[in-house]
């Protein structure tokens, strides 16, 4: 039998419950079998420090534990929420040549850190569900293709798109918005950038977008896909254009060719996203 | 006599209605008698294309028309909402020496443009009560804190500390976030940086402060002034600091100094900041 794959889980922006933790486990387990992996929670991500799974030393401190430990094969970002850009810097400092082998695979607010893990050259960085899916209603797809992806690279887990678009990465559109000029910032020239978000007005895309394709960077890639936006509350009136005119505006205004739609964003039908050239 | 002050208003974000700009007039002639000054609503104020006072492009030419005529003196911004920065780039580049001669008042959305007039040298520029204060609970007390200023640049009108610190400038902090790295980012270095926002959670504002305090432009200010955060909404769990310690940890993690509070914000008792050195 080949050696089971460590998933190391932690948490950098916001809490989970152990409850969930143990049934991702038990999901895991009863899916794949002999292939399984181990998956391994961090305690850290139990911890509470009022929006936050403990404080920023606290979330640094997890994911550098973690990430240099050749034990793990793999980490894993237990969910979004908000904090990641809080203790990436710090974190980053300190990783070793076991981190730099690593997989990471997460979305929304872990972007920050996933943006700046890119940044420094890591290679096996990916866009894709994470264990609180599970919640949602038949989230055990998205935990399921995860985890395919995250034991066997399986290709059905992958966006379908990449295998003919080359480079690519996925962000989160306030998360990228908000690391544009920062030291999380990643190199994006030449990639396919899928954007997606969730609970956001359009005004508010809008105005991320227009920040977002200002950028010198987010100019040379390749191009912008759009996956979903998702639960976007209602205006006091209509904002006069959908998500894709929105989108189209802001390439067009900012010389960026606009490639169509992709097929993620916060919900079970989220595909994983590995960034750079398919592998 | 003197001759009357001409101001002209535009709507470069969202409309108003017409009544508002009546009742605007009307209260300006009754508060000021024979110093009330002429104030001009373009009518593309109260145009609608979507969440918009007009399209783009009919937004900024009425922008660049009523800014580039000598017989207005001031220009005095309908409302925020959202769309300055959409209509900006296009507009500053038509601007002419009539334009560069006048003030501009406005705050909110309207910051983006204000921050593009500040950009290219524009020397009149004040973050202050506009027109749509007037419909709020004892708003004619911010509109006739406006008129005094663009009047009689009336000193209780201006935000106290001003004397004290020289150079201030002040934003909106989602609007702020929104224009660094784009061509409406103003220089601020050496400025008090005074700060405000509405109706947005404390993970969004502290997220904003990530970004805008990353910025080389930023770390480059005198310091960092918090004005009010309002309407606040609630987040599903404490978020463990207030406003004022969020602001304090992005300043101590940038080496801004924070000078402490300051007199501005969405509500009545806003005071006038203008832009630059006091005079």
């Amino acid at each position: 039998m080949a050696q089971k794959l460590r998933i190391g889980v932690v948490a950098p922006g916001t809490r989970i419950d152990q409850q969930l933790a143990e049934r991702v486990k038990r999901f895991a387990a009863d899916s794949f079998l002999d292939a399984a992996p181990e998956i391994v929670f961090h305690p850290q991500c139990f911890l509470s420090a009022g929006h936050f799974a403990g404080d920023d030393d606290a979330r640094a401190a997890a994911f550098v534990a973690f990430a240099n430990d050749p034990a793990f094969d793999a980490i894993w970002f237990a969910r979004g929420g908000y904090g990641a850009c809080r203790m990436a810097e710090r974190a980053l400092a300190q990783l070793n040549e076991h981190a730099r082998g690593k997989t990471y695979l997460g979305y929304s607010d872990a972007g920050a850190l996933m943006g700046g893990l890119y940044r420094l050259g890591f290679k096996h960085i990916a866009h894709g569900p994470m264990p609180v899916d599970m919640i949602r209603q038949g989230g055990e797809v998205a935990v399921k293709r995860a985890l395919s992806w995250l034991i066997e690279r399986a290709p059905e887990s992958v966006e379908l798109s990449l295998m003919f678009d080359g480079a690519s990465a996925a962000f989160n559109i306030m998360v990228l918005q908000s690391i544009i000029g920062t030291p999380l910032e990643p190199d994006l020239r030449g990639h396919v950038l899928m954007l997606e978000d969730v609970g956001e007005y359009l005004y508010r895309i809008d105005r991320a977008l227009f920040a977002i394709t200002a950028s010198a960077n987010i100019r040379q890639v390749k191009g912008v896909k759009l996956g979903r936006l998702s639960d976007v509350p209602e205006n006091d009136k209509p904002f006069g254009a959908n998500e894709e005119e929105l989108v189209r505006y802001w390439c067009a205004r900012s010389g960026i060719p606009y490639l169509g739609r992709c097929d993620i964003g916060h919900d079970i039908e989220n595909k994983v996203v590995p960034f750079g050239a398919p592998r």
